[in-house]
């Protein structure tokens, strides 16, 4: 996996669609013929005979961005016209605006916003946007602004109208970081950007609220936590990243919280990573992360 | 984690009931006075003030034998009539007898009888009863009896009557390794000892059949294995012991069920050893693993 | 493991020594007869004939401070004359005074500060000292007071000699969060309080400087970090607690870094949890971690 | 990863070589000219400018067999005189010939001849050779011939001339399933095919003989166990792949060997199938594994 700098004069190509032979010819003969060089490939077919087809390629082109009008012509001639395939093209060395949506637990929060600092994340961070006043001072403190929109309790469409009023245009996806308002189909709808979610459990195994306290009935030996892109369908939506930990009938509630952070922390900041460098794609209800 | 041998003259103490302070001090008070040294001991509270107390010691006494009625003697006046605390005793020299009921799968099967043979489990394996006779000639070749008893279809009472006859007497414990039939409560009940399972995914993530094709349509990144005590409730006895394991979204079913059997073989053979040393005490529908 | 909270009204008693019959008898009466309720109970022995003993006792007295000075009395009397063994009692309800040493980088040492300030870490803070002044107005944020002392270059002793007039008397541990200066025997022994090392790699496979460059080198799979007591014998020190984390041909080495970040964080935090629970006893080269 | 089973009509082409721009394009064009269809392409570069390039594809192509002769016409002419690059291609429906070499511990030993017997290693197993007729029976029951070759004491080439007898073109690759003689140099050599190795420690933390004992006497927290291709350096070969397992300070050496037994199976396991699927690249000391 490569370092999560910004990469000048790199572009990342995604394509998907039905797999047909010679798509890894005509990309890379495209991409040659631009005086591109590959650095870096990765492709996935679901079945080599009439199934679903998914590549990722970065690229090195010097003075790309004078160069990616005839790319993009050429794509979609190429890919587009010759094998109906769908694609996006990004430059790498354009950071993704990213916010983050936070309530009064501030571990998720505050972990992306040390990352980001210490130059291990490729984002931007236009702004955090939270229902509790209790983080303003930290996010403030790392230059980043926030804004506080209060959950109106009934009336959640004008809290939701305050939120999209501010990312509407402004941000590229969205981070919940443990933030505990349920978002309705409309609002993602008018939003149009992805948004990633943690789930304080391994999913499918404690959907919905208090994961923890289910797991300590359960008797469980191992916790977890899953990163997923928000769907209509609670706790439903494409998995990214998960993981486990291990623990024992002595851990409390409490404890099982504590630990569960840590992994919490680990696995959203994977997702985001690997969202944040184009490595992630969608496909129905998985996705293919490369 | 002691080695897993038999100790001679070694006899473990498994004590439960509600806390009152004063039971260690009582229970190795009883010890020393009958000539024992305490060579482990383990004790967990989940309330100290009017909780459940769970404790395991395994005291040295030489010539055990001799003593042991004169230790239940006091054990009983002691901890039973004085603390209204639940005991029992086990003279650690000798193996518990334990039989497996298998399929045609044999992964967790071959896995207990080589893990036998190397000495890394403290049982006797009196026989193997299998609804098919694919394993026959494997199991023999370790020294073990086969009994095969088909699965008689919609007269699954007539079968289970078969393997009850066999086991009833024979055994200390029977362990389920990738067994395919459902056990009647019925059969559970006239059967009297503890039965283990294992489930080839991370509970409650997808009970019931087919996990691998449930986890690869679901689109999870980590696949798990299960042991648990078997109750009348399906996939919801005790959990013993559970692991995962990372996959990938270009692992087929098969890869995952491949994948998934090491895990499989590795949380089952956890759980059985685990059991024949007396560290797991069932606690409702949880475990204590000490 | 129980929460980390500080525990009004609980004590924890540690006994180490040559391992003889009778010791948790012993023990657990002197406890009853002070009126105290065992909470929690671990032992150890490496040989149960003429081995080493290691016990830790976590008891409720209500009362405790007022208790303390017969209790301790007892102990001396029945484990110093009675039993030739070694002790400690540590009150639960104080927190241990932990201070910090760093340099540049900043990722265990914030780690640190943020779980503190969660209330995850039963220790005070009453200093970061460091040879750099980077990290002076985010420690200071955390209301923790920073101290810079630079490294002296030839003149070692008089950077040392300014650090242990800050930390004497005033501390109950350090701890080392990536502080990139060697600290001479002379020091350590004046200091008289343990100190908590985070090496960046799986010891003693990387032992040290550049760690990361090397393990990229030998072109290992997997690369770890260590927390470890520090002693003379620089990297020798005995290991309080390690992990590892999976890498690949493909990971440069600052990507190593930067997964290698992650686990020290992991690796040091749970280290200084266990010490300031008191969890951790240390014998020669080794520790009983409980 | 793909499923271990033989494929028929599918190629594998590994390429290396010197980065230059325009390699996955004319690999690419290649196989279509050829009628290949790619089923799975990865690949690596050290450096994209000047550095080291490796790749691997996997193609399906009605009547492989007939049509290799003019690929590999067409390969040497396009990569080894257009982009100076080596080369090698395999058809995937042969499997490889794999010798194993052991001693009288069994367990690597038996765990692969059980997975390969489930089907999943892609290889045949032409002989097991050891220096100990204990495994004989449990060898030839699985169908798999067994030659004893005691280990002559002082006299090692005579015992090494032997070996090399049996193996020498009968084998595409050997493995040492704890195979516990030293292989000289000449023997190495003179054999001409990759030897991989399963090393009971995770290296290079416990080089040598008996690294369990090393790592209780170090008190370290994880043991591992390495799998490396043999070079004449012992212990130093470019590693396939490793993993650790947790333990604890009451683990005794014993424990410490049967908890690092399960880790080398699946150490082992897991190279010898990447090596039989041409996913293992050496480079230097080092390896790509795709």
């Amino acid at each position: 996996m490569a370092a999560p700098h910004l990469l000048h004069d790199h572009a990342c190509l995604i394509v998907h669609g039905k797999d047909r032979p010679g798509i890894v010819a005509a990309v890379s003969a495209l991409i040659t013929r631009h005086q591109g060089n590959i650095v870096a490939f990765d492709q996935y077919s679901d079945d080599p005979t009439g199934g679903d087809y998914f590549q990722r390629v970065v690229f090195h082109r010097p003075d790309l961005s004078a160069a990616l009008p005839a790319l993009e012509d050429d794509l979609a001639r190429t890919l587009g016209d010759g094998f109906d395939l769908q694609w996006t093209i990004t430059d790498q060395s354009i950071p993704k605006r990213m916010a983050i949506l936070a309530s009064k637990q501030d571990h998720c929060l505050l972990d992306l916003l040390w990352r980001h600092r210490r130059g291990d994340l490729p984002v931007s961070i236009p702004m955090v946007v939270s229902n509790h006043t209790t983080a303003a001072e930290d996010v403030r403190s790392f230059g980043v602004p926030f804004f506080h929109v209060p959950s109106a309790g009934a009336d959640k469409a004008a809290a939701e109208a305050q939120i999209l009023q501010l990312l509407k245009g402004n941000v590229d996806f969205v981070v919940l970081a443990r933030y505990m308002q349920i978002l309705s189909a409309d609002f993602l709808e008018q939003l149009g950007v992805p948004v990633i979610n943690i789930h304080h459990s391994f999913l499918p195994a404690f959907v919905g609220a208090e994961p923890y306290r289910k797991a300590k009935e359960r008797g469980v030996k191992l916790i977890g936590a899953t990163s997923h892109y928000v769907t209509d369908d609670l706790d439903e939506g494409p998995i990214i990243e998960q993981d486990t930990v291990r623990v024992t009938h002595a851990d409390t509630s409490a404890e099982l919280a504590r630990r569960g952070a840590d992994v919490e922390r680990q696995v959203l900041s994977r997702a985001v990573l690997w969202h944040a460098q184009d490595r992630v794609i969608r496909h129905g209800n998985h996705t293919i992360v490369f």
